[in-house]
């Protein structure tokens, strides 16, 4: 048989570290800063979150170990696949080499779970009972809905009204594997009541269900928070992804010159790149030409149209202050944009490489993330989640190119996530429903005055 | 590291041939019958199948290579993981070895695309443009979709209308692979305009459904039609779940003590059991106890409480007649039932081996395989489709007994999908909406009365 197309790997294979580059980024990793302007304090984020978790959120040591615990339960699904696309090059007659990491196959549907899980097992550690979180759409939250089953502790979701009642399969999701679910503004909380008091009919939104999964997590000692992207502690969980995808391409002899990650709020970008980046880094010659490319929708355009600034992590400005990309803490993504990474910041480590010119960044419009995901569908089968649909454009953009230039570059990206849960947005591109949107420089402008003031 | 817990394969361990029972039944199988009452001639299945598929469905040939084409698509998803359900035992507490065979990896999300894609291939090579097909919740619709988009041909889904209207994504999911789908009864037969004119609101069924894309395909040369399960050659592509089962067993050493397989019109019973039931038939050894057995739901018991009987394959009496266990072809599934398999007969081939005592049967209620599912989903992660957890549902039976027992038994069961698309379900069950239904005898002797009389 010909070059195999799947590189597959056994459970021997999964990585015993995660890898850490704020161990090896060229100046240090800025810190989050707490209410008064100077840095955060374990002791302050020990309210929402156990001791092992800000250990790793404000670590710079280059490899943490996997507890076994974590690594029996990633075997349900890792090694994930590394593919190479062979119908897509052939469909775009490009010389390129393109191979895409397939995190789909985890329970929940995305590479969410590679950080749920280790959040769960450290909360779990720590004699935590109960887990809090916020979901929009509903990664995030059947994550850690899974995560929390397979630990025994408790999770409680706080999903935003709208897609409470607009996406209840996510919600059936979570209940199968035991979680509690609410729709937020919800009774549970002060936050929630107060909003539900005057508003009985609100929608929700992100800000209020973190402020009530915060609420509830800070109230309660049994109880803490947990978080999907952003974080330090998160994108070292993802770096699973990136050693895998080196290995499996090691296996075939290559190494990439391009490695892609749709970017929201930055963990599935860190988690493919980072492994790669530090080879460059580290001045290694097979890394020398290696791009690292985050790729964001034009309407939510972070990191290629946002200022580079402390801003909260959260609407409401409950949360420290974070060095990073940001639209503006109070940005709203636009109602017309249907495919997620609607963070209006970014990872402070993701911003800070960005910011010192070691990882590129690119944004695409809507309906060429769409375009990409139905050609990657009908040539390779997997449908892809809205999200994913970015890196696959941005693989396509740069095969494309290399059809001009004839150079056959190895291409990776990350492929987040399946899209079985998002076929309402297909519809949406089927019937002419979507179109694209640029955020505009003077409403980006405008909310960037918001900035809070640092210092 | 420990043993396992994924048993993984690589491309080379897809099986080059699929394997035909009906070289080592006993006795031949019955041959479907014509309208007149004797043998159905290729040439009478021609107007709907090409030939490669005929040569198939009426061979008694043992193995049937697989071209090398399929072999490549095959690739997108074969071979699939064996699983060992360590986290499922424990819970139970049962000394049994519990395997899963998970085909819930493939595009589709099932078993289906097994055989779409030898169909799909069959079909381009006879010169075939189109193919039809019908689909009630959309496995099968789904699986021919992706299956034709691969080999470039056109596909039309005739989706019964109220699931049409009811699960609006598995129609996307068709849609963003290329597929045509109408809601059924449709303008695009005489079948659905007829239909249609009486009464403008009809909710379609799948007889009608069938009905519609058979007459597409008598009608037009260039159209054939295609068909999920039942027939002999679904279940003869199915047989690569049973041969790369048991090479992977054998990787570890083991044997199967009992082979499970959720049964509707018996493509993913066969499909597993096959493989290892040729060993008993072969007298071997290591197969002395084996046993197999087909699961079905309670609400539609097929082989447990229907009549051995020659009866049409559709329900307005279109097909030939097959020898099958039936419930009579107007039986219709009681509303109430949540969980796919719904099909009034089953696989002939199935069916003769049940009668001469090769395999066993089993109905279980509703609300146990709902129970079943949950519990898999909270210890192995993956959510089951509702046809799944039958399977799973008689798996954890076999291994409670041998708690009971003592005896280490290992059993091995076909996960043959996901529930990405029927969380609805699961929904109706967290709710309380579901209860278990046992199909009256009375009622079963009343849609037994009618019977085509034969011979």
């Amino acid at each position: 048989m010909s070059e195999p197309t799947r590189i597959l790997m056994t459970e021997e294979d999964i990585p015993t570290h995660w890898y850490n580059i704020a161990a090896d980024m060229p100046n240090a990793p800025l810190p989050p800063l707490g209410p008064d302007g100077s840095p955060a304090t374990p002791e302050q984020m020990s309210a929402i979150f156990p001791d092992p978790i800000i250990e790793q959120e404000m670590s710079s040591q280059r490899w943490i170990e996997i507890p076994d615990e974590v690594r029996e339960i990633y075997k349900i699904w890792r090694p994930t696949p590394l593919v190479r696309a062979v119908r897509l090059e052939k469909a775009l007659g490009t010389p390129a080499k393109i191979f895409f990491k397939y995190e789909g196959v985890s329970p929940a549907g995305s590479h969410k779970p590679n950080s749920a899980v280790p959040q769960a097992y450290y909360n779990k550690q720590a004699g935590i009972k109960r887990l809090t979180t916020e979901t929009g759409a509903g990664q995030w939250g059947s994550s850690i809905a899974f995560a929390g089953g397979m630990f025994g502790i408790d999770v409680r979701v706080f999903m935003v009204n709208v897609s409470y009642q607009q996406k209840p399969f996510r919600r059936s999701m979570m209940q199968t594997w035991g979680a509690e679910v609410f729709s937020s503004p919800s009774n549970e909380t002060q936050t929630g009541r107060a909003i539900l008091e005057k508003d009985p009919e609100n929608q929700g939104s992100l800000g209020i269900a973190i402020s009530e999964a915060v609420e509830e997590a800070a109230g309660r000692a049994d109880t803490k928070y947990t978080l999907g992207s952003v974080l330090n502690h998160v994108l070292l969980h993802q770096t699973v992804i990136g050693q895998e995808s080196k290995k499996q391409l090691e296996k075939i002899g290559l190494y990439p010159d391009v490695v892609i990650g749709p970017c929201g709020g930055g963990s599935s970008f860190g988690g493919i790149a980072f492994p790669f980046l530090c080879d460059q880094i580290a001045g290694e010659k097979r890394a020398e030409k290696l791009r690292c490319v985050a790729v964001e929708p034009a309407s939510c355009p972070t990191l290629t149209k946002g200022a580079y600034a402390y801003d909260y992590g959260d609407a409401s400005g409950f949360t420290p202050l974070m060095k990073m990309y940001t639209l503006g803490h109070d940005f709203m993504p636009p109602g017309i944009h249907a495919g997620g990474l609607r963070y209006h910041g970014d990872s402070p480590l993701v911003s800070q490489l960005y910011h010192e010119k070691l990882v590129e960044a690119v944004a695409v419009p809507q309906l060429a993330t769409f375009e990409a995901g139905v050609l990657f569908a009908r040539h390779e089968g997997i449908i892809p989640a809205p999200e994913s649909c970015h890196g696959i454009r941005a693989a396509i953009d740069e095969a494309l190119v290399c059809k001009q230039t004839g150079e056959p570059k190895v291409i990776l990206f990350n492929l987040t996530g399946h899209g079985h849960f998002d076929m309402a947005s297909y519809d949406r591109y089927f019937s002419g429903q979507l179109e694209n949107y640029e955020y505009p420089a003077e409403a980006v402008a405008a909310s960037l005055a918001h900035l809070p003031k640092v210092g």
